[in-house]
C-alpha cells in the first residue's frame, strides 16, 4: 500500500468545523486506498494565546518550559482530528511527537530532528489506521518534549515522508500553490505547476511564505516529492520535485517567478579601513545578537577604505545600525542607513548562465525610474533592493516584461 | 531535607494572576528549607472547554483520544507555574505525568496508578529544584498518556507523597478545611482540626467535597499525613491522620460532623419473589450501565415476597427505574420510586459502639416532623434518607442537638 503524508496548518484546524472539514478530506483520501499519515499544527491562534499567558507569568520564560507549554497546542489538534475521523467511521490514532518516535537534538525552541523511529507508525499503518502526528515537536535525549522552531510542522511532515518512504508529502495551506508573483499585486499571476527545491527555497525566503525553506531543503535532501495544495478545494497546486525527474519534464520553464519582500532595511558602513578579518569584525556582533543579515555588498577598497552594506529586517534595524556604528567608528568610518526598503527578485534555475535575465531586470527597473540600491545574485535568483514604495510597481512591470502571464498552466 | 507535596486545584491556577500567587506561596515554602513537589490541575475551566470541543467534533469521542486531549490541560499549568517560579528566582522544573514516572493501568478516562518511578524527581529534588508535576495523568504500558478520572489530581499528590516518603501532603482548595457541617447552612459550624481517613472518606462521599475519597483511602493505606488548607490564607486547615497517631490525640472528638447530599433518588422494587441470586439480578444490570448505587435496604421476606430499595443520583433515576422495573416484573412485582430526596449523615469513629448517636438522630428528626425514608449505618456513620426540601433544616437541628457549635477548635 502506498503511503502519503498530509500536513494541515493552524488555519486549516482553527475551529471544530475546520477540523471536521479536514477529517472529511482525510476520509476521502483513505477510502481511495491510500495509507495516510497526517501532520497537524496547533489550532488557529492557540500558540499565540499560550505565549501570551507565558508572558503574563514571566518576563523571560525558560525555553524548556515554553516548549512544554507550546507542545500542548499540537497535542490538542491531533486528538480532536482523531475523534472527528472516528465520527466519520475512519479508524485513526493520534500520536504526540514523542509517541511517533520523533527524536530531536539542539536547543529548546529550535530543535532539529535527529532520528525517527517509525516502528509504531508502521504497525498502525499496517493495521489500516490513519496515523495523526503532532507537528512541530519531538523528544530529546532527556525524554523531554522539544519544539522545532519556525516551519516546524512542515519539517515534521517532510521528515516523516522520508522516514516512511512515502509516495509524496501533501502540504495543505490557505493558498492553492506557488504563483509567478503575488496575485494580490499581479492579478495575471499564474500558478506554477512544478518548481525545483532550490527555487522554492528562494521563493519562500523572499516573501512567498507558502512553505518553510527548511522543510523544502529536507525534502530535496531525501528526494521527497512535495505537493503544496489548498485545503479549500481539490485543485492540484504546485509540486516541488528535485533531481533528474525535474530535468526530464519537457514543459518546465526556466524562470519560475517574481517574488518580493517589503520588510527590508539597509545599513551601510562607509569609509572604513579594511583588512583581513574586517568582515568578521562587522558581522560577528550581529550574529551574536541573533540578527539575521540577508544581502551583503562590499564595494572594494578605494584610497585604503571601503564601504560595506547589508540588509536586515526592519525590526532589527535600530540595533544593527547601533552595532555597526560602533565597529565603523573603530575602523575610522561611520554607519548610515535607510529603513523603508524592499526587495524584488527574479527566481529561476540557472540564472547565472542566462545573463539576459539580469539585464532585462535592470532595464525594466531603469525605464520605470526605480533606483536600485543593492544587487545580489546567485545561481537561482537576481535580487534588487529598492525603495519599499516602489516594490509593487516593480513586481508588476517585471511580471509583464518577462511575459509570465502568458504561461500555459 | 524533608520533602512536602503540595497540590493546587484548578480554581487556584485559573488565571496568570492566580498562578503567580501560587508561585509566591510555593516560593515561601521553598525558602523555608523544604524540598517541594507541587501537583497542579488544569487551569479553571480548561477541561470543560476541551470536552466541549471534543463534543463538537464527535458525538462519542474515543476514551483514548479524550485522554490525549485532556492531559494537555495539566501540562499547560505545570509549564506556566514553572515559569512563574523562575520569575521569582526559584529554581523549578515542570514534569508531565509520564516524565514524572507515573505508571498507570486500567481503562482510559479512569486509569489507576500502578507504579511510580521516582528517580527523576529525586534527582531534581537533590539538586534543590522545585518539581512541578501534572496531576490527573500517567503513562500506560503502551507509552500513551492516560487520565486518572475523578479526583485524579488529589490521588496523584497523595501517591507521590507515598512514593517519595514525604513528610506530608498539603492539598490547597477554595475552602479552608473540613467543617462540622456546611457553613452555608449552619453558620455556627466549626472547622475540624483532625479527622481520620475513614471519617474523611465518608464526609467526601456525602457532600463535603473537599477532597476525593479515593485519594483519602490511598493516604490511609500508605500512612500519608494529608493537610487540607485554603489557598487564600495561611491558616492550618484540617489534618487527616490515620492509625495510632490519631488515637493518641487527647483532644480528639468522636463525632466529626454532619454531612448532607441533595442529589438523591430512591427506587423501590415491591412484592418481588426472592431467592438466591435475586440481589445480583437486580444490581448487575445497573453496574453494567455504570450506574452507582449508594444506600441499599432489603426488608426481609413476607409471604414469600420482599421489598428492595436503593438510592442513585438524580441523573441516573430514570434509567435505574427502567432497569429495576424490568427485573421486578420478571419477579412478579413492580418498581416505584421517589426522585426529590436527600441524605443527612452523622459521621464519627466507632458509631456502632455508641448507639446513643443513632437514637439521638432519629429523635431529632422525629421531633421536627421529618419522615425518614431509609436508614443506613456503618462503623463510622448513620445516614437517613429524607425529603430533599427538609435536608437543610435537618442539618441545622442535628448540629444543634449534637452540640457541635460548642467545639473548641
Amino acid at each position: 500500500m502506498g503511503v502519503v503524508v498530509q500536513k494541515y496548518g493552524g488555519s486549516s484546524v482553527a475551529t471544530a468545523e475546520h477540523i471536521k472539514a479536514v477529517a472529511a478530506r482525510v476520509g476521502r483520501a483513505r477510502r481511495s486506498g491510500l495509507g495516510l499519515v497526517v501532520v497537524v499544527s496547533a489550532m488557529g491562534k492557540t500558540t499565540d494565546r499560550l505565549l501570551r499567558l507565558a508572558g503574563e507569568v514571566s518576563e523571560s520564560p525558560s525555553p524548556r518550559e515554553i516548549d512544554q507549554l507550546l507542545a500542548t497546542g499540537e497535542e490538542q489538534s491531533v486528538a480532536l482530528l482523531a475523534m472527528a475521523l472516528h465520527a466519520q467511521g475512519v479508524d485513526a490514532v493520534s500520536l504526540t511527537g514523542p509517541q511517533a518516535g520523533m527524536k530531536t537534538s539542539g536547543r529548546y525552541g529550535s530543535g532539529v530532528i535527529s532520528e525517527i523511529e517509525p516502528g509504531r507508525m508502521q504497525k498502525l499503518l499496517a493495521e489500516g489506521k490513519v496515523v495523526i502526528v503532532a507537528g512541530f515537536q519531538g523528544m530529546n535525549a532527556l525524554g523531554d518534549v522539544m519544539t522545532l522552531g519556525r516551519g516546524g510542522s512542515d519539517t515534521t511532515a517532510v521528515a516523516l515522508a522520508a522516514a516512511l518512504g512515502a509516495d509524496r508529502c501533501e502540504v495543505f495551506t490557505d493558498v492553492d500553490g506557488v504563483y509567478t508573483a503575488d496575485p494580490r499585486i499581479v492579478p495575471e499571476a499564474r500558478r506554477i505547476p512544478v518548481v525545483s527545491p532550490a527555487e522554492m527555497a528562494e521563493m519562500s525566503w523572499r516573501g512567498a511564505r507558502v512553505m518553510h525553506p527548511r522543510a523544502v531543503e529536507l525534502g530535496a535532501l531525501y528526494g521527497v516529492e512535495i505537493h503544496v495544495r489548498s485545503s479549500f478545494h481539490e485543485e492540484p497546486g504546485t509540486t516541488i520535485i528535485g533531481g533528474n525527474e525535474l530535468e526530464e519534464l519537457e514543459t518546465r520553464e526556466t524562470l519560475a517567478g517574481i517574488v518580493h519582500d517589503l520588510d527590508v532595511s539597509r545599513v551601510t558602513l562607509t569609509g572604513i579601513r579594511t583588512g583581513p578579518g574586517t568582515m568578521s569584525r562587522i558581522f560577528t556582533p550581529l550574529s551574536e545578537r541573533g540578527l539575521s543579515v540577508d544581502v551583503i555588498v562590499e564595494s572594494g577598497p578605494k584610497e585604503g577604505t571601503s564601504d560595506v552594506a547589508f540588509t536586515v529586517s526592519r525590526g532589527d534595524y535600530g540595533e544593527a545600525k547601533r552595532l555597526a556604528g560602533a565597529v565603523a567608528e573603530d575602523l575610522g568610518g561611520k554607519a548610515e542607513g535607510e529603513e523603508e526598503l524592499g526587495k524584488v527578485s527574479v527566481v529561476g534555475t540557472g540564472m547565472l548562465n542566462r545573463p539576459g535575465y539580469a539585464s532585462q531586470m535592470f532595464s525594466t527597473l531603469g525605464e520605470a525610474g526605480i533606483p536600485i540600491r543593492m544587487v545580489s545574485t546567485s545561481e537561482i535568483q537576481v535580487t534588487c533592493v529598492i525603495r519599499a514604495e516602489q516594490v509593487e510597481e516593480a513586481v508588476r512591470l517585471l511580471h509583464r516584461d518577462f511575459r509570465l502571464e502568458e504561461r500555459d498552466v
